[in-house]
């Protein structure tokens, strides 16, 4: 039960302030840890968090610490910082990629001290704590990537991603959660800012429609996260790059010979596949 | 005025029908040609149009025939019809390419028939009369395209695109009206359809968020419609795809190469960029 637990997170940014404001509405107290003296005294005046400190030793009698700090950040916060744990303490996070930040978590936390990698897919193209928002976890997926790990932590993370309203709960293993990520959201986020950077094009936001607006949406990104996200999933990202920039090559083959033909097969496909995302719909 | 005018629609499909319920909802009175009896007798019925005929020779009494026929077809139909023209008509079109189309219907129509060249970008994925709507003309941008064209031509192209609810009504020379599309319509339109034929990756349906399902909405697609575009606008078109796909190859090197800084740059300008194309949102 995580009422009877000591919980600590860590950065309350937007994803950070969301799970604050979260677990407060459900009746869970946490206490917060960041380095922005301002964000901890809203969160605090707000009732988000019982007790916020910029020190990293407050963690020391915490049952349960959630990092929420960007990926390079959250792993240089351990290794520099882990003699704060106590025995029997439970890490958990809301990395986007996992195998290079498993790797790298596992390898500096001291023994006694347990890992359960986690994944909230919740859409934040704002950041900082005036963002944060509880509700942005309805119907979200939330995916728990475990590895060797008790069944105390699987039934923590569980309960996490229950008491935050969760829609959708799912375990994968590290390679297919980052190749899943690779295709879903890096390889989507690549392509829309792609298609702004291409060339300067904004004389024509006259004559934009849903479409261009729709896919380039994500265009509007948080320049700190994703290249850190890019980087530390770059062997399926390049992949993906490669397999879809030669499809468009593919395709435009297909119009420089007029191979009507082959090109309705292509739309026929796609209309399929793409039927198909819109029946997941939750 | 229109509604001193004989006036003929070329096909009852999407497009065509819903021309004919909104100028009938203004009491602008339409006939309609179709190969396809039971659209005529349902547009009969419904009271959008008030004579419907499968016989080209039905314009031969028409002020302003207005064809929605797919561009070969409209091509084609203009080559094999145009005897059947009265002097002083006038033509348009819904077509979305414009350099093509505008060079083979000038080249056959007969002397005294005026072409005026129109694109309204109105969304449609769904074909056939049955989708027919007026409303979705709301809002929407309507391009003339004039070359030679009268005051009479041009006044009545504006008059279609108020009476239809056009929310914003543009000239454009061909080229600039063919760029714009290659880029914002089919560049974008290979893209979400590249995204969905990359891979059978419909097994990651149950992670898909909104980004995803954004992105690739319009790979839902008129297979039979857009490879006619594609081609009527080649040149254009194969040169938006390799801008593109060699600005996602510039994309991969920097995340190969770790490059944090000129991917920060990158997505600072896609960010900025794309805000603007927010701003101009009707």
């Amino acid at each position: 039960m995580l009422k009877n637990k000591k919980i600590t997170i860590l950065g309350l940014g937007v994803l950070g302030g969301s799970y604050a404001k979260g677990l407060h509405k459900a009746g869970v107290a946490v206490s917060a840890i960041d380095i922005d003296e301002d964000a901890l005294q809203t969160a605090l005046s707000n009732g988000w968090i019982t007790e916020g400190d910029t020190d990293p030793a407050m963690i020391k009698d915490s049952d349960i610490v959630i990092s929420c700090l960007y990926p390079h950040a959250f792993v240089k916060w351990i290794a520099e910082n882990k003699q704060y744990f106590k025995k029997g303490a439970l890490l958990t996070d809301v990395t986007g990629v996992k195998r290079a930040v498993m790797e790298r978590v596992n390898a500096a936390l001291p023994d006694g001290v347990e890992y359960i990698a986690c994944h909230p897919m919740a859409g934040r193209e704002s950041r900082g704590l005036a963002y944060a928002d509880e509700n942005c976890f309805t119907n979200a997926n939330f995916i728990i990537v475990p590895e060797h790990n008790s069944q105390y932590a699987l039934d923590t993370a569980y309960e996490i991603a229950h008491i935050l309203g969760f829609g959708n709960i799912v375990e994968l293993t590290p390679e297919e959660h980052d190749r899943m990520v690779g295709f879903l959201s890096q390889l989507t986020h690549v392509i829309a800012v792609s298609l702004m950077n291409v060339a300067d094009n904004t004389d024509l936001a006259d004559y934009t429609g849903d479409s261009f607006r729709d896919l380039t949406r994500i265009a509007n990104i948080n320049e700190l996260l994703w290249p850190e996200l890019f980087v530390l999933n770059k062997d399926y990202l390049m992949k993906e790059i490669d397999a879809f920039t030669e499809e468009m090559q593919v395709f435009k083959k297909l119009i420089a010979d007029e191979d009507y033909a082959a090109m309705q097969e292509k739309l026929r496909i796609s209309t399929r596949r793409r039927a198909y995302f819109n029946k997941k719909k939750g």
